[in-house]
């Protein structure tokens, strides 16, 4: 470096080329050229959150604020952590609290508060999608919140920002939204008759009918048995449910299932210990112990139906969901408030993985937010059990940081070849190719570092790159129609 | 690096500037601009365990070996780790078992065992201790330990080696220390009598009262009562006179609470199941179980008290004190036999976190020696709940790696800003300065490294790190008078 | 780095001098010129399972993929993890499950699995293998196959690669093989007899009759004393006679025990206690729970033997051996099922450290493969405790980034010379050097950072990493003869 580094305010923003590579010249100077062979890769998103309706709609996006803040909760919490009110980020309340609905202000708000992602995953997110998708030139900040508004508005009212022209430039080769398990798939089925249905696929998420303890479970079980055309008055009835809206989605082009669990736990029940919780639960008399008992059977169930119809089988557990319920009941979830917990995953996957950890049909994804299991449980099982996959850093660890501690702290055991390659969790849509990229760049600079320590060649590590960011996550989640 | 280094004993031993910062030339260059712009900012020492009394008595200090060695357990544990009875280190027994009265032959083990730091924190501690706060040129050895005895022990008999010298040469622009919360305060008092009331102050450390089975506690629950002018008969009148003595604390200066607790539990309980339980500690007669719901129920109060008197709140949770009962009942306490275990903050916090977590006038900054909980506990709870906070690497993990994995795995989620940074914790006055350096140089290659991954622009990191070194702090420990 | 790097086909396969040092050019020459002192020193191989009848027998090996593919599960596992059946490696099967028993068709399914290799530390230890101890000069490829395995057969038909001529070829100063309570220890006399008995060393492992669930543990207590001269029919037979058979040990060189254990617990029982659980065991009626404390009990009392007969204490916890029952029904054990769990060390080792833990004569050294205990657990206790020294980092933790992140967290508190340096764990003889290797370039490259970061000088990193890999093993485990 042979100057000082310009300042923020000196230059028009421009995104450096090397970001997020490694320092160190000799490393970087490979990792650039691993990078360069990933860079331009279509992205295969398999797991997010975007919504099939907006998709199906292909209606211009609204304003900035509902596009990039409110509905971002890493960026709502890190403004939230300073004390700023929720309303002042837009965020609906459920009880009349007083909450910002000028977009502008929302905007101004989130501008202003710039500096507290500094170091942070979203920083670098957001960069991306202010200056590669956007096209801006400014940093945000108090004083340029308002032209920057204005320059997004601008943007947004053009058809080559609607949702599905989105999805070309943006180069998604196929995006997977989350659906529930009684889900029309209307949205899916309108995409489908305007040849979108190779690229937009449903992903089948069971969890609210597969927990007795739901909140109105009764009727989300009638509800699934209506749209899958069954009865379910009995424990049998409801498996017959839920393979038949599997199968569904399975048509609909879906090729996974995805599972957010408290707990791993994959214990499970004779049929009638099963079908008597089953029953108990109808009746309102479940028990927590049963709730929780259940829960893991049908963790068990759902690889075993998984073993029948292909779907590969995502699990995503160990998180505490709305940690303030004083918060939960004003602003509702998804707001900040959910934290991990200690994860175990050798004695709670044992049951699963004993029974199809080597079935040939059978691929068990698993992620986790609790890194201290990366070396300790997750290489291990996943470096012996055909079925298993380790899916990418999840959540709070989707970061550079995390990205190369899991690197380190994995292929050691399991090697590249048991990881899925990068694997995607958001539902800011705008952000998804920042997600990849980040990823294919660590990955990269990780990769880099095992050629400059003379521990890979450059070429299988350009190769293994190409396989992470395109080949596995496609070999994971195949298609099944 | 154009030639081998120099060998330890070649050379005057002069520490070398770029100490502690990232080898990579790169990052290196960031760091040293960064570096300089924090390395001379005065000291907020906010958790320490100075002696009040010795700074009201400002006495010139001891010898070496009173000073440097026998009352810092980091030394003398790894001293005693190989083999070397810790009476060999002038560590007091209590039951008349040998120990080495002469302070030339202590300093002489401590000077012939230097090997035995490489590598470690106490190495960086000493040495900036030995070369730049007393201005020695000779490295430590059984050779060179008379020689040093003699010149350190010239050093302090000068003006200049005063403790209240000291705080203004070592640039302390403000010095907490700890009190139990029967403290009379009198040398606070009467330091602040001399004109030092604003930077030497109290911290209200009140553990052995909230632990009932404390030995002894029912003769210090009396002593807290009368200290406080209440009599402590009840419950009621207990709360009353730990109100009064924390109110007697911040009239003193105080700006912190501190809490020592094994487990971070913060359940409360009822009004009366609190006061049973007391009832029964006041009668020799609560369980275990009782005494630990108890110590969480107080840990709750002591939240609610902070929000009343504006005390920031730090808790210190995890330690097992004393592993070696045979050691403690011979040596005593603080010789090195504290050990952590796992600390669970997600569920532990919650009660508290979900009264209190978003009250405008509490601060509630956390520690830990479990760096298992950095990114899956710590950073998603700083990162949403406005009131907390993250102290800095505590203990065992104060050391340069030990930092750099806590911004690392934290900053992700929690930013900088929800750190306090830099909190140091020592009895090792004189190790004060080396303390806050060492941070303030881990912190400058860690930025410097999201600078040179062009994460970061070097004028932001600049300003954080500033933020990180001396603004933070204060902000987090505000003046309450 | 000036060019690209060449492709993996493109030159003769040599091995990189530079391999597993630090990328940053300034630290890699610091590390080269550490390494240089360490790279031909003798090696100290005091845990490994390298068989002694193989070692008397000095038969020539028979095939390359008996030799080096079959019974090394960590080379299988990772095959076995992309769905080929454990018979393709030629593991046997109980129940006539399909195996290859082919070589040359083994080793042409292990060539051709390369890639899966990369970035594992199996891919470091089998280059070395390959091209420093067998000569090989071109990569493994299910083209290359064939070739390799006619080079290697030839090379095994000679006398240089006999196993005892080997044990002088590879540097070997000192080798301990591991060997059951009831160990005839006739091999190890017949090596004596020639001129062996200093370097081949047996080790005393009794886990099978410690365990009183272990199948067969009635005739096995009989086999123990039968061994010994003593009929086993009371708990203090049963110890008199586990105390002959370590004597035996330690007159045929022995210089260790090693326990692998589930649990580290080590809490002791009253004789009574255990002589009635003893009691209930041979009649075939312990439970559950009583075996569990039976087995806590014996390694307090191993550790009691130790402090009288001098053996090094050796402890391998918190692995969960045979994950899938159905495997280990098919295959057999060490197979590659074989999963970490959590381990505690804090509380678990706590009896027995208070009883021995500063006994003089007592040498306790201790094993992880849950590095989150590096910095919490382990290094606190070792560094504190005069007779715990931590073991490597075993295992899954046996890899460059796993030995770097064992330094980096255990140095700061238990510094060098409170672990045992290198100490290896294979049944793949061949591979010794390369496991000694690759640890003396990971020491050397985080001693290398210390020096560029000035934290330590040249010369004592140099002495360290002489320690580290040859005088401290040595001092871990002393001869008793």
């Amino acid at each position: 470096m042979e100057a000082p580094m310009p300042t923020s305010q000196a230059e028009p923003w421009t995104l450096h080329p090397d970001r997020a590579l490694p320092a160190d010249p000799t490393t970087r100077d490979v990792a650039r050229r691993i990078y360069a062979a990933t860079k331009d890769l279509p992205i295969v998103s398999m797991h997010g959150h975007v919504d099939a309706a907006m998709l199906n709609a292909d209606a211009p996006f609204g304003d900035p604020a509902q596009l990039l803040v409110v509905p971002d909760h890493y960026l709502v919490r890190m403004i939230v952590s300073q004390g700023v009110p929720h309303g002042d980020l837009g965020v609906p309340a459920q009880d009349g609290s007083r909450t910002e609905t000028d977009p502008r202000a929302i905007w101004r708000t989130f501008c202003s508060h710039w500096h507290l992602y500094r170091g942070t995953p979203t920083r670098f997110w957001m960069e991306h999608v202010l200056v590669e998708v956007l096209g801006l030139t400014e940093r945000p900040s108090a004083d340029s919140a308002d032209r920057l508004f204005d320059q997004i508005t601008a943007r947004l009212a053009t058809d080559a920002f609607r949702p599905l022209a989105l999805v070309d430039s943006l180069n998604l080769e196929i995006l997977a939204t989350t659906d529930p398990a009684s889900a029309t798939l209307d949205d899916h089925t309108a995409l489908a008759a305007r040849g979108w249905g190779e690229r937009i696929v449903p992903t089948f998420r069971p969890d609210v009918v597969l927990h007795v303890h739901t909140p109105g479970w009764v009727d989300l079980v009638a509800e699934l048995g209506e749209r899958a055309g069954v009865t379910v008055d009995s424990y049998d009835a409801y498996l017959t449910a839920l393979e038949a809206r599997r199968r569904a989605f399975v048509e609909r082009g879906a090729r996974a299932t995805d599972h957010g669990h408290f707990s791993p736990d994959t214990t499970p029940l004779s049929r009638d210990d099963a079908a008597r919780i089953f029953t108990a639960a109808l009746q309102g008399r479940a028990t927590a112990a049963q709730a929780q008992a259940f829960s893991a059977h049908m963790l068990f169930e759902m690889a075993r139906m998984s073993t029948e119809d292909g779907l590969t089988m995502q699990l995503h557990p160990g998180v505490l969901r709305n940690h303030s319920a004083r918060v939960a009941a004003v602003r509702g979830a998804d707001v900040g408030y959910d934290v991990p917990v200690a994860t175990e995953y050798t004695h709670n996957l044992r049951p699963l993985l004993e029974a199809f950890g080597h079935h040939p049909d059978f691929r068990f994804i698993v992620f986790t937010v609790d890194e201290t299991i990366f070396s300790r449980e997750l290489a291990p099982l996943a470096g012996v059990y055909p079925a298993m996959k380790l899916g990418a850093p999840w959540w709070f660890l989707d970061t550079p940081d995390g990205m190369r501690r899991f690197r380190e702290a994995v292929t050691d055991t399991a090697g590249f070849y048991n990881t899925t390659g990068f694997v995607d969790d958001t539902r800011a849509f705008f952000s998804i190719p920042a997600r990849h990229d980040l990823s294919r760049r660590i990955d990269a600079g990780y990769l880099a570092r095992l050629v400059a320590e003379h521990r890979l060649e450059e070429d299988e590590a350009t190769e293994t790159a190409v396989d992470l960011a395109y080949n596995l996550p496609k070999q994971a989640y195949p298609a099944l129609r």
